[in-house]
């Protein structure tokens, strides 16, 4: 398709799914839920000829030469699809969000206001190699009561239009639009630049990939984005911590798992307990062959950290390396984060119950911990039952995105025939 | 100033308003209500200051020929100032959504997740004429916990200025940094520029004026907008509608105001009931002086409308004027204000239940009502306590903005040594 094609293409693309997307919103739940529980089996079903579409895609992948990691996000097994059907059958059995009235109260006028849970109309999603977004953003989307226009990674266009053609399954099965879930099937990049400026068609766009992408596409867009940058998070080792939660959360927050957005990436530690605290705790890191970083106070402890540079408080290392700080108390590392912090997760460490509450007040961002490890920041273990990401951002939703974030509230009034004075 | 000097002058506005409002958001409610009580008192005895600078303003926008509607807007009176003031105090006495822990639960892992409101971090507010808006935002954002940048028109500077130097005293006096609300201090156009693209300063605008102001202002920004557009409200009088309640209804939401954008621009009527409602509701507009324009079917019962024209239904006539058309039912009414409407206010008349459950749910509009007037879509009548706007966008906030729009939550964890497994 040359550039004109394409945006007749999405705009046709958004005029589908703006209509679409008033016949999902009035749908029942009933019917979301069918369409959800019928895509499950399509894909259960399927699951060789997904597999067949997937290496079609990770052979050309590999033949262009992608890098190993690129390659095993991108490809399915029998696992990850029974996964991906499993993801969609807890979808349907999560509440249904639309409709949800509250705070319904009377006024002194007469009337009774409250407010409407209420879909956004269309989502846009933007993603890179998982094709396993393809249904788990088509399910959330869905019951959220939204039509959907997926953009996935080139790599993978065959495998997304092999689950797309389950998710169609699935939404004719139920008797809902089959342009509620649309796939863009040009590779082209030009179709993102439409998707992200088509304020008419789509209503909010969620990019789901590296930092590169994200950043791309936020300049891009006239379309409100819900966005996921770094996630630079701390734990706070305070003065009043217990020594032995201290050891086991920091250990957990590093080490559990090294490429999440929500794994610790810098050790605050306060200078009076550093002592007692650093030296148990680097052999642990040290035994996991995690690489410390330190400033001139936490070399003094442990003096086989190299030396951590400016840039090091700032950087996302999402690998087994650690950024480690000594400081001089609760201010201090409330200081620290919101210099070099992203707004993500952060957690103190503590039994001072001041301390505890200044921290959960005073640090800005998306979640903030006590006594706990960075990495429950997650919509599973949040309850939210799935997420489509975690916002950190202030505007609309904060935190992991779940079937709450992709809607809207809208004020209800009851009257019997008031009218204003 | 020169284009260079402004956007120094700028981002050092922006980098105290980032600075202020890390201590504005920790600031205790006893403070944010001294300040505000205190800026009340200031703004009563300053009343002759004020009027003497109001008249500068007024003299000079006579001398340059502003129309009159705009003089009216600009122009204080000893009542206006009194009830800016009087503002300020019922605002002190609303509750402080700040820190407001909700839906705290324990999750199967053991920690407790909650979400915490929060401030937004620092409000831009760009707005025209009225001077009033410079006392009511300051309010509205420090209770909320934000800094707030206030650039009002060049015609009210200096009115602004007074009204700022209360707002500094009230805020100096309770201890709070002054830098907490700034007032932009030079009228120069490339100013706003800065202020709507400086991310890194700015968390949100909210511009209040004319649509013109509005489109240009969201078409240049980069920071995201609270935005209010049109309002081309609708009341539908349903077959099933009781006559007393949908004339009485369909009077006031045309006639008690007709400049507010919550007042109805079209009014549709089931066919089956438009020959025994039309005539004496037609009869009242015309006795009010409402210019009426109808499509056929109306005309048909009341001859004098003249035409209306297709672009009658998407106009928003702040005046005099109503658009009348005849459908055939609840579908057709729904579709027409999907198709004509703002997604601003509309309400449908009725005493069919299932038309009013339908209605609620299937209009996608701020705020959407059954048996009410539409001149109730305003934050003092929610219950808000008072507003900074009514938002028509989906993300963040919808209908009039209070406090609550004016904030974001963040989630909360509270463990006691608890990791991830």
């Amino acid at each position: 398709m040359d550039i004109i094609d394409i945006k007749t293409y999405m705009q046709s693309i958004g005029r589908e799914a703006r209509a679409a997307s008033r016949l999902v919103a009035k749908a029942e739940t009933g019917a979301k839920n069918r369409a959800l529980t019928q895509m499950a089996m399509a894909i259960k079903r399927d699951e060789q000829r997904l597999l067949d579409a997937n290496a079609g895609d990770v052979e050309n992948a590999k033949a262009r030469g992608l890098e190993p990691a690129m390659i095993d996000r991108l490809s399915l097994t029998p696992k990850s699809i029974a996964s991906m059907a499993e993801g969609l059958l807890q979808i349907a059995a999560l509440a249904d969000p639309v409709g949800e009235i509250s705070d319904l109260n009377y006024r002194p006028s007469g009337i009774q206001v409250g407010k409407m849970r209420v879909p956004l109309g269309v989502v846009g999603i933007i993603y890179e190699a998982r094709p396993n977004v393809t249904a788990d953003a088509a399910g959330l989307c869905l019951k959220a009561g939204n039509a959907a226009i997926l953009r996935g990674g080139s790599e993978a266009i065959r495998s997304n239009q092999a689950i797309a053609a389950c998710v169609k399954e699935g939404l004719k099965a139920a008797g809902l639009p089959e342009t509620a879930i649309q796939v863009i099937e040009t590779t082209d990049r030009a179709a993102v630049g439409e998707l992200v400026t088509m304020k008419e068609f789509v209503d909010v766009i969620v990019p789901r990939g590296g930092k590169g992408l994200i950043e791309r596409i936020s300049n891009e867009a006239r379309v409100p984005v819900i966005k996921h940058l770094d996630g630079v998070c701390h734990v706070y080792i305070d003065q009043g911590a217990d020594l032995e939660k201290a050891i086991r959360i920091a250990d957990n927050a590093k080490t559990q798992r090294y490429g999440t957005c929500n794994t610790m990436e810098t050790l605050l530690v306060h200078e009076e307990i550093a002592g007692e605290v650093l030296p148990p705790l680097c052999k642990i890191y040290h035994d996991k062959g995690v690489e410390l970083r330190g400033d001139a106070a936490a070399r003094a402890i442990v003096p086989t950290m190299s030396e951590a540079k400016e840039e090091d408080w700032y950087t996302e290392y999402l690998a087994p390396i650690l950024s480690v700080r000594v400081v001089s108390g609760v201010d201090h590392a409330i200081e620290h984060i919101a210099v070099y912090g992203s707004q993500h997760t952060d957690s103190i460490i503590t039994e001072d119950y001041s301390h505890a509450r200044r921290f959960l007040r005073e640090v800005d961002s998306s979640s903030v911990m006590v006594n706990a490890s960075t990495r429950f920041s997650d919509g599973f273990e949040y309850g939210l039952g799935a997420e489509i990401g975690i916002s950190t951002d202030k505007i609309h939703a904060r935190g992991p995105v779940g079937l709450e974030g992709l809607t809207s509230q809208k004020f209800i009034v009851l009257g019997d025939g008031h009218i204003r004075q």
